[in-house]
């Protein structure tokens, strides 16, 4: 499959690469949406993205929007009903007749297919369609969204822009998020930043009034409340009357009559569970496990060029070093924490350390890494820019290192053939590395080695 | 179907759309060409687009050409025959046998086929192919020309390159179009203007005559013609002569004979009629109609990811605000008025006001608008960067709302569940809506409320 | 099919093209690596393309590398072995049980596919997969490399990046290869410059020890070889003691068992032969002969969306003018000289000068050109920015002056029928045109009649 991303850049220097923290906050009157926005050339710039991480308390209403890129969901906690409204698409959901007098025909509601999404789950919104969720659970949820703004499918430019169809965001209460690089007391500054969610009102503010009411034939006071002008509820809105129901059990049904030339988009799955231990694409029950969900599990994401992977090491466990073939890689620590080293191609490591839970990074298209385990384990979501993702390893049983020849192997490291084995053959295990259990004097061999031969 | 668009920009800042004139012209001896030129940053370099309006005489004929990226044209009057020229396909029209001698084989002229065209069709130009046209009507013609220069089918850069095959585009006279933004009578700043046509020879002038009259094996005062450096006609030049025969009802043969690879290109449509009212795919007998040409109807327009739409509305008609989910929108007023409001993200209305006959206004991807005729009506046609370009209504019978359920529009506008379905209900019309009969005394309450709770 | 490719650049002036030698080397212990890298702005850059020339002694084993962008290679001279591995992809090939005892099992090393490549083959090298190559002949090996960094494989700038797995770049040993327009005996600038092989170290270096050691479960020497801290031999090394062993035929075996998702990419064939005299797509005995290689013939190409063509002309012989509707062309002399003219679309010829064997010339897409061949004739290899590259002839039986009705050209040119008919027909011959006995008398007549007529 051919894929194509869009890019501003023609030079991308990437000499640093930082495990984030969002650099920007929103507070709603039901939640807090919080985003790792990019500077200049950073390397959230340069793979062309943006992230955000919504928290959205009981009984919250995320008010519905359209954007201008594609957006990949995963739920990191909590479970909620979200509504996808294609135009074209028959509104095949109808409301239950409460309590209805029987035999006189009621005047019922009717709206687009909405559905139920738990922990676990990656939600597809493609761009352009209109989304909106609801927290009908008793947690809080708590989602982590990448925002592919080099996507195809915005003409534009690379900012991210979400129009919303309700409320006032602008009204809303600005948190802590000072930008990152400047200093802490400073003010006045927020007016030229790249908070395109902060500036916005929702898109019948630039209606007339009169035209707006023509439109609907509805009251002025309705109009009033479209433009949401004195709405000060941010747009995570609290909703206490809510009784959207939907199949107990998720029964899809693709032989709905549908209409014809959106007929895929109109039955198309938005949502798959990806955390199911056993959904594993790859199991080391003494490292841990891998799932992909890429567009030959969930075809949505063919259309978006997107695809996740959810991952869980054990505690001091290893992921063989390893590269993204085809794709940027932008990884959320869930929980626990890992080491990571990720290297650039002259050989510099341009990260070293820890990543740790709720921190955001960044793993360039083609970049080496190599991740181990802190001593709770890790567990992580990674976003990735292409529907089909591939990963080449660089160790173990699945290493590059087996593709080639033993005369390759012993002549490019200057190895004798015995060497050239081990070094193939050596690492039985694949992509999910256990812990060695490396004795201290071991260690301190190494220690020793190192010094007197580096 | 994945489409991709490409983009010299990253930053896009769309503070204020103009609705445009023409800020080029050039005379030719047979018609005159005039130019909507992008400014850095303007809403045209923003789509990465660029349009020109062919006016051409009777008995004028186009100069052949190609160009680095291909071009969407609408008839607004006229007809005339258009030859498109694919090298590999094969020359399947032959000349009349004028008076021939019967008995003695004749030496007829052959060529790749050409067909005719009128008023209210879209002629599709694929990138690098020769075109050429002709008008042998009784009227000018007038052709509106989308040019898209950020296509994929363009490897170079985003100027739109014009490649004349013959004349000498150079020597034509230029006539008022000062730059738009320049003091009138500001003089000497040609040189520097973005307008390639201007500056043009033919391209046969780059070659040295000797080598040309080697290939083509004529005689120098051939070459001397071919190069045209005398040529003072422009590019639109009188062609009395002109005796091309094409079969009077255009009779599409999808069994001639082809030549293998190039099939679909050589025995493609090039053109279809979008104006003719039973064509149209809304229609609303008080309001007026819509007909869209895309990928689906004219296959071509897959290939040149393009597609095009004809409107007309009636006297204070409206069409629902919706907007463009997946392609940007460059419309031109054919006859009529409009006003039309423009709303970007942040609620701001860009653009708010009429647009004349003759008048350009580009509504970029995701911005959201609405159109209401002026007294005398307004038609229009819309070219969009997407060979399926799809709309999403904000009001209507095809509106977001209805796909929403109740709860959600309540919640969200802080209206009661009446409401809500008054602001989903109550407009039964679908696109086009029937200007609303509203009485004197229900604007002056409008009016009067407007002041109040504003 | 679609094809995009990736552009940085909004504006690219092309005032002038150079017929260009190579501008950096890199000495290796067993070869020697040339480099066209592109200045800001200039030709190469505007196509978005790099091109090296490596030359690999006997016995030389260029380091497995993976790279992020695709490379299509063509076989200058010599004949080797290439691996290319693919994650995913099975372990098909064995060695041979050299004098093995019977009756034992015995461990074999296994590797992926292999297989021989002769000069005149095009090899394509997918972006991110391992490539290697060896030189198992008697003769050196020189290779001339296309590096698509435009492509859409890339997905983070327009830099190439060469990610090594072996050895130790950094510290071979730099030649001549001063900057093209810096004067000589500069020196200190090539901190600065754009030559990613030369600052390279392999990646293993940005990889803890311990951590390597762990994952290979091998010795603390064998990771410091896997580094190669201390290795010099460039990454162009001798290897003399190599028994890769491949079919003598080399059997493309479809019906070999394969591993579902990856299947096309394992089975595919990387290898075409381009320069077969009986390859030929258009021959002239009194001209010579083209051959191109596209996604037709050699399916890969389509996923690299690139291909090639091969062109022999003989002494004085002509390509007619043409021009590349869909790519640009980056040609490579491979023996003798040619005359090349490369007009713009304005008429300038930004070209007009002989091209050498050993020369490269960038003719951007839709640039007219025209090729004369010198008395030496003239061989070359064309790469094309498009898995389906199509040229148009602008002369020959192929012309579009054929395409075109003759009162077009009559018209266009202003001249008789019966000399548009001259110019339609004279020129029998297609692409490649057998050079012309024109008399002195001749000439001298045509010099007289530039003097009296321009």
């Amino acid at each position: 499959q051919k894929q194509s991303r869009l890019r501003g850049r023609s030079d991308c220097q990437i000499d640093r690469i930082s495990a984030r923290e969002p650099n920007r906050v929103l507070q709603s009157e039901a939640g807090v949406s919080e985003f790792w926005v990019s500077d200049e050339n950073d390397e959230l710039d340069c793979a062309g993205v943006e992230v955000a991480r919504h928290t959205i308390n009981t009984k919250g209403l995320f008010l519905p929007f359209y954007a201008n890129a594609p957006e990949l969901v995963y739920v990191v906690r909590g479970s909620g009903i979200q509504g996808s409204a294609f135009p074209g698409c028959p509104e095949t959901f109808e409301s239950s007749s409460e309590g209805a007098g029987r035999g006189k025909e009621q005047f019922l509601d009717r709206h687009q297919k909405v559905f139920r999404y738990k922990e676990g789950d990656i939600l597809a919104l493609p761009a352009g369609a209109v989304h909106w969720t609801y927290n009908d659970g008793d947690t809080q949820i708590v989602l982590i969204v990448l925002r592919d703004t080099s996507n195809v499918a915005n003409q534009l430019d690379r900012n991210f822009r979400k129009f919303f169809l309700a409320g006032n965001p602008q009204s809303q209460q600005v948190g802590y998020g000072q930008p990152e690089r400047e200093h802490a007391g400073g003010s006045g500054g927020w007016g030229k930043q790249k908070l395109h969610e902060q500036e916005s009102s929702n898109i019948f503010n630039g209606f007339d009034d009169q035209i707006l009411q023509e439109v609907f034939k509805v009251e002025f006071n309705i109009v009033n409340q479209l433009k949401g002008q004195k709405d000060n509820r941010g747009f995570i809105v609290r909703a206490d009357n809510f009784d959207v129901l939907i199949p107990e059990k998720q029964e899809y049904q693709r032989s709905s009559p549908r209409n014809g030339i959106e007929e895929n988009i109109c039955s198309t799955e938005l949502r798959a569970n990806i955390a199911d231990p056993d959904r594993a694409d790859v199991y080391n029950p003494r490292g841990g496990r891998l799932s992909s969900l890429n567009g030959h599990k969930l075809p949505i994401l063919n259309w978006l060029q997107l695809s996740a992977e959810k991952g869980v090491l054990y505690k001091n466990a290893v992921l063989a070093p390893n590269y993204n073939l085809n794709s940027h890689s932008i990884i959320y620590v869930t929980s626990g924490n890992s080491r990571l080293q990720i290297v650039r191609n002259d050989g510099t490591a341009v990260f070293d350390g820890f990543v740790q839970q709720g921190q955001l990074i960044v793993v360039p298209q083609n970049f080496a890494v190599v991740k181990k385990a802190g001593e709770q384990g890790c567990e992580w979501v990674a976003f990735k820019t292409n529907d089909n993702a591939i990963t080449t390893q660089l160790a173990g049983r699945f290493s590059f290192l087996r593709a080639l020849p033993e005369e390759v192997v012993a002549n490019s490291y200057e190895i004798s053939r015995e060497q050239a084995k081990e070094l193939k053959y050596n690492r039985q295990e694949g992509v999910v590395l256990s812990p060695t259990s490396g004795s201290t004097r071991q260690k301190g061999m190494n220690a020793l080695l190192n010094v007197l031969f580096s």
